[in-house]
């Protein structure tokens, strides 16, 4: 059924909703009812042509939304605090999964810019399910669930870092010599600019200005669009840009004022757009054939995780159960892995069929998390 | 300058806080700075063909939020207990207008549907001007200033009827009569139901049910997203199914769960946008030949508001100093003549200078009202 724009919004969010009752009833975060929601309606519903650029675009503000939220929590100060085993667990949580991912993917003859693809698609961690399940367990506070929930965070900046890297990576592939040089100059240029004089710049003004909270989501919403289009014509990735927009804002006492407004529109619209429209890019018939190979790359994702993360976490005076216990909770993935598929496919770097594979790959990953991680916590009760 | 749909965007929201700041130093209402903004950037700016259909439907959902945050602020148990001079008040400023935008109309030579689109731009009066000066004035809650704000609640259900009558009315002139039979019955049906069954069945379900406020602001939009594309399928105006849609969880007790969220979304993205690229349509060069027209076509809307509230004041005993100032206060017009304007040249109902006449009606009766009514507040002290 080929639907207009309304029409397919409406559908989008009637997945949205249908997802995340879906998702309360098995207990699972939200992103993955509307993933699968929305792989059940991409079966039956094809957006007409003059449909696909508005939606594209609603999805394209939710992931700079949801990028700028990640960068809002972010406390620079507190971070520095806790670097080195957040670090640690972080790292070997994105290098092993990305040689894992980056091998396999060669030994099933995959070209270089898909076992690009798929390795780095193993790296992020989605810090919301591992989060309410320590919380629901009362270990968030503890000295294991800060370090989780840390080197999420730290996982994710890694994570946008390497999407990006990847995506300029793969659009570039073919450029001249001088123009990848002007990128790297442009990126570096932008990041050092933003993140001191654009925060002090902010902090100033948001200590001097009266503004009405209307004025303030206003401002924000198109510095966050502002943001991600520069980022896109230095020719980074869209979502580095409302992420570094989250960063500065979050430095400032703005931060306060918006979290609730910004989570409001992000995940009351725009947000569960994005995911649904990714999980419709599911196509059963190019996952098939590759069926056997997406079995390997999803235990390799799982595990991945787990012997990274966990050995990440043994090197800084971690026990054996508290670092298995970080290492599962490292598992799920669902959010920048995402931006990549969907940018990865407008793109035409990567097709269907890897797409699928990566799409099942997040949801089976976020589906195991919370049995595993329930039964590692309560065979470890000594967690404080 | 020919821009896609991000950079149209940020083109837009910057121009709408350009004009935000405008109007918070010259003393007036948002919108106002919003729609000169927007026709400033309307000189310079078009939107590329694919830009073209995105940041339309950015601007319907924001004539949706606003017709439904209308909706949602009526209480339609108080309303009926000033529904007499209230009554007369909006239908003495509905009639005049309307008249004497009619026969403006013909005698300068247009046709029918021109005068009848020309008339009911006249009809409708925005709360908000009116509402902060009296706020300011400190006699928002005198009988005078519960009348104003009643009367122009009233306004605006009767402008949205006939802003819909109109365009139904201009869309079905030249369809058999039995398809605008089905139109009515299909109106019918579709408010009766909704607003006895409609309610009666949220009402039930708000007080079952447990969910999240995110939750509950994605199935707001999806309500008032459906709505409206439910009216616009029987031949109805859309903004009228999110009017209905606004009324019906007005009901509940969601509605103060999502005021404030659904502003936000409203007033931080949506809603300025369509004031903004409303703005952008006017026409210079449309508008210069049509000019002594339009000067006595803004003559006649500011005196037929003056003339036709004042006296259905004045039938219900209030004095003569009061019926002046309830009748200045419903000058202003900024809210569903908008609708119409965009309405009509999307369906080329109307051209580019009956546009831009109606725009600059809206900008000088706006503009003429603070200090027209401020004046006419402090030489009548005796108001309680």
């Amino acid at each position: 059924m080929e639907l207009t724009s309304l029409p397919a919004i409406i559908a989008i969010l009637f997945a949205a909703i249908g997802g995340r009752l879906l998702s309360q009833k098995i207990n699972q975060p939200e992103v993955l009812g509307e993933l699968i929601f929305g792989m059940i309606i991409g079966q039956f519903i094809v957006l007409s042509p003059s449909a696909k650029e508005p939606v594209s675009l609603l999805a394209d503000i939710g992931i700079f939304i949801l990028l700028f939220s990640i960068g809002l929590d972010l406390n620079l100060e507190r971070f520095e605090k806790l670097l080195f085993p957040a670090g640690m667990v972080a790292a070997g949580g994105v290098i092993l999964p990305f040689l894992f991912g980056y091998f396999i993917a060669i030994s099933f003859g995959f070209s270089q810019t898909v076992a690009f693809f798929l390795a780095t698609s193993l790296v992020a961690t989605s810090v919301g399910v591992s989060g309410s399940i320590l919380q629901e367990a009362g270990k968030l506070n503890t000295r294991v669930g800060t370090l989780i929930m840390d080197s999420a965070i730290l996982d994710d900046v890694v994570a946008v870092t390497m999407v990006t890297i990847t995506l300029s990576f793969a659009r570039t592939h073919m450029m001249p010599l001088k123009d990848v040089f002007f990128i790297i100059l442009f990126s570096v240029i932008f990041f050092v600019v933003s993140l001191t004089l654009g925060v002090r710049a902010l902090k100033g003004f948001s200590e001097r200005i009266q503004i009405s909270d209307e004025n303030l989501i206003l401002g924000t919403l198109l510095m966050l669009i502002s943001f991600a289009l520069i980022a896109e014509k230095i020719g980074l990735a869209g979502i580095i840009g409302g992420f570094v927009a989250g960063l500065i804002i979050g430095q400032t006492r703005f931060s306060q004022i918006l979290a609730s407004p910004i989570s409001s529109i992000g995940n009351g619209f725009f947000i569960p757009i994005f995911f649904v429209t990714v999980g419709m890019k599911f196509d059963l018939g190019g996952f098939t054939p590759i069926g056997l190979f997406a079995i390997i790359f999803i235990i390799l994702a799982v595990a991945g995780k787990i012997i990274g993360s966990g050995l990440g976490a043994k090197l800084f005076d971690f026990n054996n159960q508290e670092s298995f216990v970080t290492g599962v909770a490292m598992v799920p993935r669902a959010g920048v892995e995402l931006v990549l598929v969907n940018s990865g496919l407008e793109h035409n770097l990567i097709g269907q069929d890897i797409a699928s594979a990566i799409l099942v790959m997040v949801i089976v990953s976020t589906l195991i998390t919370p049995p595993l991680l329930w039964q590692a916590l309560r065979s470890s009760e000594e967690i404080r």
